[in-house]
């Protein structure tokens, strides 16, 4: 897991190298009359697909929804997707249900985009265009440099659907950035011990929800430990109930328009005694009563959310460590889920 | 909470009294050209929604999305919802971040389907049409009433945007079948015994797996203790690992396409010794292995997720009042909750 966390800033230079071709790929695919984005994802790629969820609304303008699978493998569903482009994401492209979903989608008049890691997949063989993430085999159970590379991955397809979400200029920063979180784990130690031996709630929103429950799916898959994400918002609507007795909370805050929601939930959190940490590039704007797991500043937004998710994935390998556990073997789990 | 509970047949019989008017009422405000439909709500009423997202995709064809409130609230989303309904659900009508996103939903060119206890309500206002629940004033905090409420309202909204999904006769059971659980609580107090004071974890597919949902947020409001509700297959792709240790797993299944799913699963986690129980209409065709909490069968499919709901109820409430707290004053939540 940790050999494959290192590996991210390689991975994400090479899909910024071939940005301009997935862009172009998608144009190509794009029905002339767009109505509609549907993402198929399971795990950790359904984390991804969710940060996509919000993206791809805003570069196209036309409503985004995450697939029901059951609907499609179960229930027989007849839903007319005409106009309409699947993206479907799978790190091994090998997970039937999401094959199976794709394929009907296909017929019922989508046009199909796969995002995988495994070129001459069964997951390629439906699909219009594959966008590859040439990550590289991923070998420890726990997804990471796939979950990386796979956000970029649709951040690219959504300019290829749509508007171009920022200047190109403005992502190349990003290998450098989180090759600096990678190497400075010191802020990771301090939120350890501020966490302790505590199960942990993450939340976030908009773009920075997807990390709280990818951070959640890491530590429950690596340390056997319960952990939950929520959006703020839903936080709000019941669960803070229950984050009152022994629960951590790791709060994600990007730069933005949500920034405040999330930092004020922080806050009160903090104020409550439970032990609270913010992983945010906004450093210099929050005052140093919270204790912050920092990421470098200067990304759009939306990309705020890469260096947020190794924080994530620096969390769950340190909370499962400290368990005295091996990260790359969690017990219960395969590398390929075969969920239908 | 206990006394609305109670009423649940009631207000039941009150809406399926109401059917034809609701279903007539939709149709007089459904696109001619429907092109998908968006379901906006947050907290309890987001889990209907959940349970309205499989229906409606089925009775009408078309793509089936749960909005993201902070992209129209904080993003300025400009979605092009032309031929689109929303239907917003707000058991008090007053939940700001909902009337600001159906109403700017609205001006994007949708037309707006509101339900809710609260007559003359904000969301009344920019509603084209208002399914009124009639539920009564809820007082306790944890929604259980207007839960069930929407979820029959919502499949009456189903019919009316689509095909009807069922023979109206085939729903006239649904007051007599709630009155049978409320009264038969021998299954829950087993429940109870068998799942002690273990955490638990509250799995469905489909229809059923907002019922999980709703179960892990109620136990959470109400007894202040963890819990989680996922769908069988999210799952199979990650918590299954956390669950290996001190969890209790709760499986809500429905005859039906998925019903093997979910009792494959509860069967499997039994055999790993974790405390289980299947909440089921199915009971039949189950070995006697693991204990269940019965439901009569003979509603449609989709519609089980109802007494099955009040199942999850009277299991929240069981906990908590086995803790020694009070169901209707949970700690650090109000009736109505302010987000934006």
């Amino acid at each position: 897991m940790r050999a494959e966390m290192a590996e991210q800033p390689e991975v994400l230079a090479r899909m910024l190298a071939r940005r301009d071709d997935v862009v172009a790929a998608v144009r190509r695919v794009v029905p002339p009359e767009l109505r509609g984005v549907v993402l198929v994802a399971r795990g950790s790629s359904d984390n991804a697909a969710l940060h996509a969820r919000y993206l791809m609304e805003l570069t196209t303008g036309r409503p985004v929804a995450l697939a029901a699978p059951s609907l499609w493998t179960r229930y027989g569903a007849d839903t007319s997707l005409r106009g309409w482009v699947a993206v479907a994401v799978s790190q091994s492209g090998r997970t039937p249900e999401i094959i199976e979903t794709v394929d009907r989608m296909r017929v019922a008049g989508a046009r199909v985009v796969a995002v995988t890691n495994a070129g001459g997949s069964d997951l390629d063989a439906v699909a219009d265009v594959t966008v590859s993430l040439e990550a590289g085999e991923e070998r420890a159970v726990p997804a990471t440099k796939t979950v990386t590379a796979s956000i970029l991955a649709l951040a690219h397809i959504a300019a290829g659907l749509g508007t171009e979400p920022w200047v190109a200029e403005q992502e190349r920063r990003l290998p450098d950035d989180v090759a600096a979180v990678l190497s400075s784990t010191d802020d990771v130690d301090r939120a350890l011990e501020v966490l302790g031996q505590v199960e942990t709630v993450h939340v976030g929103r908009g773009y920075t929800w997807p990390v709280a429950l990818e951070a959640a799916l890491k530590i429950k898959e690596t340390s056997l430990r319960h952990a939950s994400g929520y959006a703020t918002a839903d936080f709000r609507h019941g669960p803070v109930a229950a984050a009152r007795r022994g629960s951590g909370v790791v709060a994600y805050a990007a730069q933005g328009p949500v920034l405040e929601d999330v930092v004020s939930l922080a806050a009160e959190m903090s104020a409550r005694g439970l032990p609270t940490v913010i992983a945010t590039d906004a450093t210099a704007h929050l005052d140093a009563s919270v204790p912050t797991m920092a990421v470098p500043g200067g990304l759009p937004e939306p990309l705020v959310a890469i260096p947020l998710t190794v924080r994530a994935q620096q969390l769950a390998y340190a909370v499962t460590r400290a368990a005295g556990l091996d990260p790359d073997r969690p017990a219960g789990l395969s590398k390929i889920t075969i969920t239908r």
